[in-house]
């Protein structure tokens, strides 16, 4: 009974992120859906993408929290359309939540749409938001082990990045041991070694954005 | 129909939950359920814990993650008893799983029992394992912004223990946000400052611990 609900739920949502594919496609954009635990740095990351991209690059951002606008204050004054959606309870955005955030939205105007999921590394990675890309940040202050531990989350990336690698050498990590997991769960992604406060990996991080927003683009 | 059956889990679980607490009230044992989000430090906690606490208190673990037996591994050799649950696609840990975790544990041996959750800021939130204490660990790199973000987790919080406080010289940090969410959120439980790596704190989270038990003890 359970089971069979949770699996009504998926499809459902699964109906409602395709419809939303669809649209993305039209408009001409690339859709990224951002998924890490808590305080990996993914507004971080954003604060510092969204100028890089520049004017040329307008940017929409959706910003998931269970409660606060925090998030969507950082990042208003940089994308040309910010909206926190807030979960209440819910441990991971759904379709319906970004199919609602989108319905607003002059989507022709956009070049990159950033989905910042709830800080969750279990829940969002059941859930398809319509987005073209996975991107998964894993924070060095959480530790190598754990792409092993979230498999269903690092399975799914298109990309994977490595942020606050300033902090590798104030701290006990291997990045072998991630890439030794990675070989095992998966070889598709690359995975970038970043740092907003360095600005390491920024580079490559650009060209991953604007690579992949090519692909899309001609697609 | 969805909010239907969600809710009919719950109380499933808080009936399996409130036997657990009845067992637990007999075996004469604190019981924690330690909640985090992933790599906040609740695994090198334990590891730096129960040798402190020492050969007359001696411990039982259970651990949750959704895959490997990495944390189990790692506590072992300290606790008397570890259990690793693995939850596969699970996002927290529930009153069903510790029970058939429990049902092989002689418990009367125990002085305390750590459950450690799922690493997860939403989810384990939500479902009771019929602990005495419920312990809420934020770290210093996951960011002072999160107690109001995840706000349930925190209102249920019998001591909040802030982990690699050695960072705040590193890293933007201040406390005194923290304390002011806190203020509005959960007035309740005390805020422990804690590194596992210089020791700070230490003494004060064991002094909690041995109240905690004798106040259970003592019924």
């Amino acid at each position: 009974m359970k089971i069979h609900v949770v699996e009504s739920v998926l499809k459902a949502n699964d109906a409602v992120a395709a419809a939303i594919r669809r649209t993305l496609q039209q408009a001409g954009l690339l859709a990224l859906n951002l998924m890490s635990g808590p305080g990996s740095g993914k507004t971080t990351l954003l604060e510092k993408t969204i100028p890089l991209l520049g004017p040329r690059h307008p940017c929409g951002v959706l910003v998931g929290d269970l409660q606060t606008t925090r998030d969507a204050e950082r990042l208003g004054d940089l994308a040309v359309h910010t909206t926190q959606i807030n979960t209440g309870t819910g441990c991971h955005l759904s379709a319906t939540q970004v199919a609602e955030a989108l319905a607003g939205l002059d989507l022709q105007s956009l070049a990159f749409l950033f989905i910042e999921n709830v800080g969750n590394m279990v829940c969002p990675a059941a859930f398809d938001l319509g987005e073209h890309r996975k991107v998964v940040l894993l924070s060095v202050p959480e530790g190598d082990d754990k792409v092993a531990k979230y498999y269903t989350l690092f399975q799914q990336a298109d990309v994977i990045l490595l942020t606050k690698v300033d902090l590798l050498g104030v701290l006990d990590f291997r990045v072998d041991r991630v890439r030794e997991d990675l070989a095992r769960l998966n070889t598709r992604a690359p995975l970038i070694p970043l740092s907003a406060k360095t600005g390491e990996g920024i580079d490559e991080w650009l060209a991953w954005l604007h690579a992949q927003r090519a692909a899309i683009v001609a697609g």
